[in-house]
């Protein structure tokens, strides 16, 4: 049987969300790289798979294509409810799931872009560096504070909401390791996040997912 | 029985979403109008209802608050799956409509806030405008080639997937509507989305939960 291909890149936020959802749904798949690096997926032949000229990108066995990070990991839930559901039962947990991907992959991932940045302050990689970090710092401050509200407390924390693995912990790793790694970012200001990640990070299906773990690894 | 509360500004593309969600889930609610352009949103009094100081917020009548539009739209289909779906029940065609969805509001929308581009051009808004005009162009053109992919024709078409009414559609009207508005985006340039933008503000529930129906509606 065909597999589906994903397309994707080891950096890529975006790409690690698919990754993760299909680790925990158990899904097989081929891998293809498209280096952001290298500026492929500006390519003529890249934009024929996605005209929004982005990664990932999700081919499924019958050739259909499906692009945007979380619309994939929508269609795997869909597909595989009941494998490591990523959504709780109850409508406010589903909610507040929802309010805390859509305040990453809204309101923090796009701001930092890095291509979108280099657009915003050409030739100015310190201020495309000082912007990325400002918005990430920002958006996990906000974040950090919507956490309490819910109840949370640092100590101990391991999930953005409740006791089990949701969409919302595959949007909060990849935006952690990525502010933490590629601007500085300091985690320990955001003392429930920092515990949720650290917990997170300790998970199989995350080590073997994060970026430098990946075939198309590189030092940039 | 106390009425959800939704805080909003006639003027936020993501307020009119959920405006619509509500119109057509038919709940009754009170509306709080937290004014953008005197930064309301940035108050100490509504940062203890948001703490991300963004509309929509949406009040549930236990007091919980949701923010994020499309979290808040998610949480009416939840509750209210029948009156009105928002989502198709074939996987692949909730795949596509969550692909319009967020291709809006991650890679168009969060680019062209206002706010925000005020803060990458300071004391510059030719630049601001150009920037949003520019984004907000590139990111229809995208869409429509995304449309015509899906098999879509220009002639006739009326919603973005299928031939009825999803979440893709409550999130491209207001898009195009401050676009067109706002920043003089010439929607004939991209024909599909046009004729589907026409019939949608054909309809009873976009007419009154459009801008410049609402009670808080100023010139600026």
């Amino acid at each position: 049987m065909t597999k589906p291909i994903l397309y994707g890149f080891f950096r890529s936020s975006s790409s690690w969300r698919v990754r993760l959802a299909l680790a925990y749904k158990n899904v097989d798949y081929e891998y293809r790289s498209i280096s952001l690096f290298k500026k492929e997926e500006r390519s003529a032949e890249f934009e024929k798979v996605n005209p929004s000229k982005k990664v990932p990108a999700y081919i499924l066995p019958d050739g259909k294509v499906l692009t945007q990070s979380m619309a994939i990991v929508g269609y795997l839930e869909d597909l595989y409810p009941d494998k490591n559901p990523l959504l709780p039962k109850d409508p406010y947990e589903r909610a507040l799931v929802r309010e805390i991907v859509y305040e990453i992959v809204c309101d923090i991932h796009p701001i930092q872009n890095p291509a979108l940045v280099a657009e915003m302050f050409p030739d100015n990689p310190k201020k495309c560096n000082d912007w990325a970090h400002t918005h990430i710092a920002r958006g996990l401050k906000a974040l950090e504070t919507k956490l309490e509200e819910t109840g949370m407390d640092s100590k101990g924390a391991k999930y953005c909401v409740g006791n089990k693995l949701t969409m919302a912990d595959l949007v909060l790793v990849p935006q952690c390791y990525n502010g933490k790694e590629v601007f500085a970012v300091n985690l320990s200001e955001y003392p429930i996040i920092e515990s949720i990640y650290k917990h997170l990070m300790s998970l199989p299906e995350f080590k073997t997912t994060v970026p430098d773990k990946q075939p198309d690894y590189e030092e940039k």
